[in-house]
């Protein structure tokens, strides 16, 4: 579990300094709902415990959604808005945060490549492999990379 | 629960003879997410006892997306179909079987009204007003149609 | 070899009677860029042979392209057509011929399914799993079936 | 060849400094398969031998697609991001290398174009008209553009 934390880590920071550099995690297996369910699960409970209302979504590692949640009072743009973050972060194999600081640091040019660029995108990883991703949206953005990241622990 | 059976067959005879006729259940509050985790565990849970691969999309009133799951080895195509059936039951308030019975009686017309005209998406009502809709897919329709009907009965 | 052929036909029949009946075959690995580029080029050297212009292509077992070739002198509306072949086989985990006698036999909310139900596409297995598939288009359904077929054929 | 990249290298300077400046190549015949063929083969065997997994599009002159292959490994994104910048090129008879820079130069609003704005866009020239383009994703800005001039090199 450390390990993989440590992997999307990593992971987020090569891809913030430049696009693509440093070999990304190959793709695997699609994650089961069992899996699934317990990483949207984790999320919404956290966001519950910090009284945040917010729109889960996991997506497998070719992108189809297999589970998703929201919970009472989120807005309705997060409900697309989640679904994009986990559906980039497996197109991308990389946090969506990677694109938002890209933009932060001038390059605008992100903004045309069709990606959601907020934070709250996770890639889910299992023996190193992309098994699928995690999208949070209804807060702000540092807010759905918390509780995004919430779901990603529950992933043992 | 009864009752809110007897309605949902009514309107589903009622809009198979003709489009639109009888008073359609006039709108709700949007369902709340425990109610709608609790339609999709339903559904999925009988999916899985009869050994059907299947997708169950639940939304709320405004034909929104609140819960979803897709077990395992659910073909891709019903991740969309479940979720168009389901809202289509909401956009019209009325079973798509209601459509597909509509087209099986010659009325063509309706493949140009943009639905998901195949049994398995019913509206869900409580006290009368829709509050949310179903929609199942993975099996045949009629299979899909009983599957979503053990969503419903999971709304008491 | 034998043995792939007619599980898809055996599956194709199946589902020309009656709508996922049967076992579908589950999902696999994605279809590797060697498989794809030799499905493309064994249909597009049989549509030559029969001077066919088409176009062809394969997708894996996310729906996802991995080769494509038109050959000069084919529609242009075969670009979108061959590929939405292919993705529907792999979303429905059958031949699009399925759909399309489907549809001969009265069945028009087919129609309504989103999906395109010419012939033309055909999954692709390996070891009895679904790994992508083929969609052609150019010429009748039925010689979009046959150049599908010798591209099925060159999976060994 | 060499007057070929030569035209590009100017074409792509011209379009850097200010857009639509200087005279655009007209547009020709639409690229053969049989060159289609042999710029995407070109472009992925100089991927592979840097061992960058990449997807590679090539479009003939209407922006319609021709050829593509995508490598093992390659971001699923990137079978949208090439066929976009391929279609970038065409539609506009520059590489997308000029966008990226004018937005980099503080031109914001070519991200309201509706266009790919990184590089690895490239038109493909014969005899000085558009006859095509390439289009690559899968490593960095710059490296998609090596990769696609790899590509551009072997259309003789």
């Amino acid at each position: 579990m450390k390990r993989r934390l440590l992997i999307a880590a990593l992971m987020a920071s090569a891809a913030t300094g430049a696009f693509a550099q440093g070999a990304p995690p190959p793709y695997g297996a699609p994650i089961a709902i069992e899996d699934a369910r317990r990483v949207v699960a984790a999320a919404l409970a956290e966001a519950t415990r910090q009284s945040l209302p917010m729109a889960v979504a996991v997506v497998d590692s070719g992108g189809h959604l297999v589970a998703f949640e929201r919970a009472d009072g989120t807005q309705l743009g997060s409900i697309r808005v989640a679904q994009e973050k986990a559906r980039t972060s497996v197109e991308f194999r990389r946090p969506t945060k990677a694109f938002e600081d890209g933009i932060v640091g001038g390059r605008n040019a992100i903004l045309g490549l069709g990606v959601m660029p907020i934070e709250g995108g996770i890639p889910l990883l299992r023996d190193g492999r992309v098994i699928g991703a995690i999208g949070v949206s209804g807060g702000t953005a540092p807010q759905d990379g918390v509780i995004a990241q919430a779901g990603v622990a529950a992933l043992r």
